[in-house]
């Protein structure tokens, strides 16, 4: 180990002895992985990685830690957008992941529960719940990656919100080995449970900064039976809420995903992504609605098709739709949400590209997505709007690609300005600055300012009382 | 004031001084309502009332009352049913009521979010949600007194937490005043915001020993279009269940309540209540399932008919459901619903009864009744069990009537015995010794048996970081 990264030697025998070859990594190849996220924002450092292979060893090495004053950055699939997993630059903060817990304890289709561990990844809790014949709605981009702890330290949204809400709302309970090593055992999967403060509520979403979740209770839901994919070219803004506001009046539980689109960014797919075919080119505005039904069709009436044809046919008399495809198979269908999947992917090929993940109140999408490209245009002429994402709960991916023929770097030297310009509208309608991805270390500057006084201050007292060395994930979320 | 009442002279001024007549009870007869709830467990003392007309009012008067060391119970509707809005014996816990903070100061109908105070009666809300064409579907027997301060504080369930979860899932912001007399206002209407702590589910279910609710924005829903109520009786418990099942299966958006009732429960509500007809007596379980759906009814189908009727008749066939009665109108669905109504008053009229809140999960909830039945049977013959609630989240009130010709005084002091017994077979089966109604000061002696460890140590610790004098609520929730 380089002398530059001071960890006590005798902790790391003693992590040594613990944990086996097999749990403790020091190897700089082996750490290699672990010292920046996919979006390499920040790089750290790191004198191993610990990764333990049960709870009691997870629970001693943190115990260990503490002793030593070390502080421990937790690590699930490390897909966070915000570098919310990485160690900082000191080489001090020794990365724990998790990837080794990643068991499914049980998983029970009556209660409709499953209880796993933090390193499981998504997708597999998601093939899990299907193989016992229930769904795990969670859904996101990097849900092959993503563990159970990191969707829930992170409370992420994705894509199914509107119909299930956040990973906070699809757990029942937790397992967190707590800062001093100690074990809370919170696994309790119950409907109704109130005996005293919500801790588990208190664990999700605070990014590691807490302790670590080593299993959670998660909650299932019937699988769907039937499913439709609309994608529909909208007269504007307001048109896509209105048409969102059709279908949950008419099925409120059949909305799985509501998802808008700008002209300009499916034009970006269908010039980049290879087979990036777009069924109604050249429209302003997009929309994609799944809808899904864990109904059984009765008599071959397939009542979603029904559902979605006889809204889209209002909504074509009103003049917000103007056109629509219906995915008439599987395969289509899959093709239709392709062309919103792949817009990150098709921003990043036409040039630079300055990401927001905000959310306004529901019925202000429209406004949001307006005015923050009208006041983005008066910082930069040229400026090319690219809003995407989950209208239907207020949460839009609110991205500026760069001028045509400016230069990129140039482009991303105004971040600050232009990431400002979009909070401003941002908050002027009441939104948030982090809608799904989260603090980490990237937003840490803005919570004094956003949520400063009174609630920052309980945050840093409930830090204190919980963490009072402040070994957990240092640096993240709080400034 | 009598001298026992030691309430510091220049505080009672200072408080005279900014609240006014109407803010500031001193009169023994207004104190009156104050010192007891409904279930009279309880009856202690206070000074005064404090009543403030304004949140700035409020956040003043605990600012005051922080600096005398003067202690706060607050107040909603008073229908606890654990002793937790009583203030002690001492006399100098003052009284807090939130009932002149009462307004909707917004109800948004795109959103579906309504931004209530804390005062406001739950049956107000919900008929205010309904005069905006929408549904606030949280539902309990006390809803005509209850309030949305004293729901979200307990994190109140009822009947349809099936189909909708508890007060914590229907809240998105909060607005409350601390005990240093801060104002935290976090009255944000975003479905998605990962922003650091998520301090509103803290405050949730905390019964006021945090800081006061004094606002919440509570999330709406589309407005049932057809209900139907059956009325069944069932083979035995695991009939009920698999007949919850059944409707889960075929439609779980559509399943609002599904409530269990021995047929011991049953007999007392025709042999006490006026009017007490039941459709199918001489049974010996019953359920009543209430569906309901926002879906407009096309061409004159209704939906939910032919599933209940569909149901039914599967249930039949598999021998769990032996006969079944249909309301047909909204008089006989209000019938059918009182029958299961009434259970807590054909109870008392019956005789001594001992009242468990208790849940497990829903998979276990045919061992939770007959188990525990056979142990109270060991425990004291004839003892007559009367479980009934709510199947569908795992919540059974495993109420127990003392045995015909014993006296009631003798039954009761059995009390203790009898809650022990049962809650050793919830344990058993990894629920909850209390479930809906919280812990107040009757079960804060249970809490370092079941919550002890880890998870109330950290309890103590955040109780500690927010309420360093203690002066929120004291002796509720925590040991």
């Amino acid at each position: 180990m380089p002398d530059d990264q001071p960890l006590p030697a005798p902790l790391l025998d003693r992590l040594a002895a613990l944990l086996g070859p097999r749990g403790l990594l020091t190897d700089p190849a082996d750490l290699e992985p672990h010292l920046a996220d996919w979006r390499a924002l920040y790089r750290g450092r790191t004198p191993c990685v610990v990764r333990p292979g049960s709870v009691a060893e997870l629970a001693e090495a943190v115990r260990l830690c503490a002793a030593a004053g070390t502080p421990l950055v937790p690590q699930g699939g490390n897909t966070s957008m915000v570098g919310g997993a990485t160690p900082d630059e000191g080489g001090r903060q020794v990365v724990v992941s998790l990837a080794r817990l990643n068991r499914i304890r049980d998983i029970d289709p009556l209660d409709m529960t499953m209880t796993a561990e933090a390193g499981l990844v998504l997708k597999a809790a998601q093939d899990a719940a299907a193989g016992a014949g229930c769904l795990f709605p969670l859904s996101l981009g990097a849900e092959g990656t993503a563990t159970v702890g990191g969707v829930l330290s992170t409370n992420a949204g994705g894509n199914t919100t509107v119909r299930y809400g956040n990973a906070r709302d699809l757990m029942l309970g937790l397992e967190v080995v707590l800062p001093d090593g100690q074990v809370w055992n919170g696994l309790r999967r119950l409907r109704k449970d109130n005996t005293g403060y919500a801790l588990r509520h208190l664990f999700v979403g605070a990014e590691g900064t807490l302790g670590f979740i080593t299993a959670a209770v998660l909650r299932l839901f019937p699988r769907a039976r039937e499913s439709e994919v609309g994608f529909c070219a909208v007269r504007d803004e307001e048109a896509a809420l209105a048409l969102f506001r059709r279908f949950r009046d008419r099925d409120e539980g059949a909305v799985r995903a509501f998802e808008y689109m700008s002209g300009e960014g499916v034009g970006f797919y269908a010039k980049h992504i290879e087979g990036g075919n777009v069924p109604l080119p050249g429209h302003a505005h997009y929309v994609l609605v799944d809808l899904a039904s864990s109904r059984p069709p009765e008599g071959g009436n397939t009542g979603l098709r029904a559902l979605l044809e006889a809204v889209l046919e209002e909504a074509m008399e009103a003049g917000e739709v103007l056109d629509a495809a219906i995915g008439e198979s599987e395969a289509q269908r899959a093709a239709l949400w392709r062309i919103r999947e792949e817009h990150p992917e098709a921003q990043k090929r036409e040039g630079a590209s300055v990401k927001n993940d905000v959310s306004v109140p529901v019925s202000k999408t429209p406004e949001l997505i307006r005015r923050s490209s009208e006041a983005c245009a008066r910082l930069i002429p040229g400026i090319r709007p690219v809003p995407f994402g989950h209208l239907g709960d207020g949460n839009i991916h609110m991205n500026l690609e760069q001028p045509v023929g400016m230069d990129g770097a140039a482009f991303l030297a105004r971040s600050h300005d232009i990431m400002e310009t979009v909070n401003e509208v941002v908050r002027d309608l009441g939104g948030s600055f982090s809608a799904e991805h989260g603090i980490g270390r990237l937003k840490t500057d803005m919570m004094a300012d956003w949520r400063g006084g009174a609630e920052l201050d309980l945050m840093q007292r409930i830090k204190a009382a919980v963490d009072p060395q402040g070994l957990m994930n240092p640096g993240k979320v709080l400034p």
